[in-house]
């Protein structure tokens, strides 16, 4: 079995403010990520797929296809928009990688089963700053 | 004369929409840049003075000191901040890197000077993407 | 499960020298590391949490507060320091980024599990250079 | 146990195509990677040994000799070469970076075990390009 | 007047061999980077504009343009190619980077005066690995 | 002209500490990098040369010759040691980044001249962190 990894960005606003909490204790909490009118980041997105290569291409998979597969289905849907208003899937949830790549891996894990009989998505790593990132593996 | 340069960071949302026109023109102008609710980015800032080292202490600035003024007078301004609404020296102009950069020389030139009677400010280079940044040399 | 990052740095002095060997053997051994008069390295220091996000901030874990561990418990004790002679929990052990997270591991390890009900240390990694690094579980 | 890693690289030209398969069904299916001519990449390859560290070095291995078989045993076999005509061990095979770790696995995993008792292979990681790579644990 | 830059990559097979000499002579000058069945590199192109900015855009230059421009005359020519057989202005010449970046120049610096009266090019820098790279100003 | 620049990396320790001054003094102005017991780094250092390419090689300058000058000139004297105590041509010099360049310029810029007829040395960058660096043109 070998991974394979495709890596992708996007340029997004958010801001991290609970709702039901105060303008004090949101402040408390987030602190600067909790400004009214947002801020954002440069957002690196690593999808690793596993299986193993089909002997007459030597690939897991087609990363040229996974690479479409992640713009359509992802970054068409986040790039230079507002992951808080903008973005259908995270409707009602705090704007954070940890519930982005949860929502991410949804949406991505049963399109990459059709890439190919071969492969299967085996995890999610999503880079907020150089110093800041969160991995998902289902 | 020797150049020495310290790299600051920050995070901000902006968009690039002009009133002036319909949003069709800025559509077309801007693309995905004029997203009615904003989008963001990393920003690296790069800041450079240039000088003859001091014999005494074998520095033409003090890196500390020249970090401290970049983050009291620009990163404090503009750091997980919304650029076209939340900074007061932005209002009124595009927020362009080139708008930008142009904003923080006329901040950082002549406390630069006060650093030192040794150096002056040379340039300022902004990244807004690792593929897309600006430089401004006064 | 999602496992948060946050990566920190330091730079540090060191050298690899073993006092029950001879000169000649440490030389042999360590080659330039040995070098009586020490060499230095800037250390960046990958620490990873695991754990389940809460649903009110979105968070495994705060990442200001991980990173204010991390400086408190960890940066500030070895950042411009020499690792053999000004850092206690290194005493009488060789200077190798090996022994380095195994020290790191046994104080952030409790630490981590304070932060929150919901997160636990999951790996440290040091990297010495951009191409020399290490990984350790615990 | 210990993970230590090490990274080396290597300029490489290849060119995916299928001899089995007609011109058009290769540009088909490897797209501009069938180039008649050839293409070429930095590789970057991260070999990966785990074990206990050795009380008297504080090492899980000695990176210098992990460095010095690698470069012995792959690097000086692939780099500034053609990974199609040029190198014996990927003869009859696809030049897929999946296929050059498997190989590159079968290579070191014995001689990494004779480098200390300590220590064994742990993974293969390739980067073709900073945005595609793979990973192989044997 | 401000400078923009705009990065771009290609990934392309070439060697360095001047057919007036002997084979002897080829790699004793050009060491490995002469054999004969090519070797190959990630290529990173840096293109420097440089103008006052547009009071209604905030621009120098529209990047997304000059990216497209870059793409449809260079990396469209040059990626996924070798240098030496498949590029009509580079035939006849070694296929080094000093080369590429003038012949570069020549198709770019009409072109990107046409983007716009505000701007012309300014510099091309040419990264052939992270450790080599030339600039040139025309 | 065309410029062309190599880069090659040292780790080293060095501290910053006026022997004219108390330690009261020397902490104020240095802060901890006036460490008794050292600290170190990874530096890197960018050397580039400017000239006409030369119509039988492509070539500035041989990139292999150049790196092969900084490593017998200044790399072997700075790697694996410490600036203040083992490099001669730092003797009675504060161990700045201003400082060394200053000093790798006297000893490359004329050896540099004798590499090729066509080519002479441009600038020296020394990078102390990623976030921390110096230029000088002599």
């Amino acid at each position: 079995m070998i991974f394979v990894s495709r890596k992708e960005h996007f340029n997004a606003a958010h801001k991290l403010y609970n709702p039901k909490w105060s303008e004090e204790k949101n402040r408390e909490v987030f602190g600067p990520c909790a400004n009214h009118n947002w801020h954002g980041h440069n957002f690196e997105l690593i999808v690793t797929v596993k299986g193993n290569p089909d002997p007459d291409t030597g690939f897991v998979v087609d990363l040229k296809k996974l690479s479409l597969l992640i713009k359509s289905e992802i970054i068409d849907k986040v790039d230079h928009r507002n992951l808080n208003m903008d973005v259908d899937f995270m409707e009602g949830k705090m704007a954070s990688c940890e519930n982005l790549v949860m929502e991410f891996w949804k949406i991505l894990e049963p399109r990459v089963k059709k890439l190919g009989s071969l492969c299967e998505l085996h995890s999610l790593k999503l880079y907020e700053t150089p110093r800041n990132y969160v991995e998902y593996f289902g």
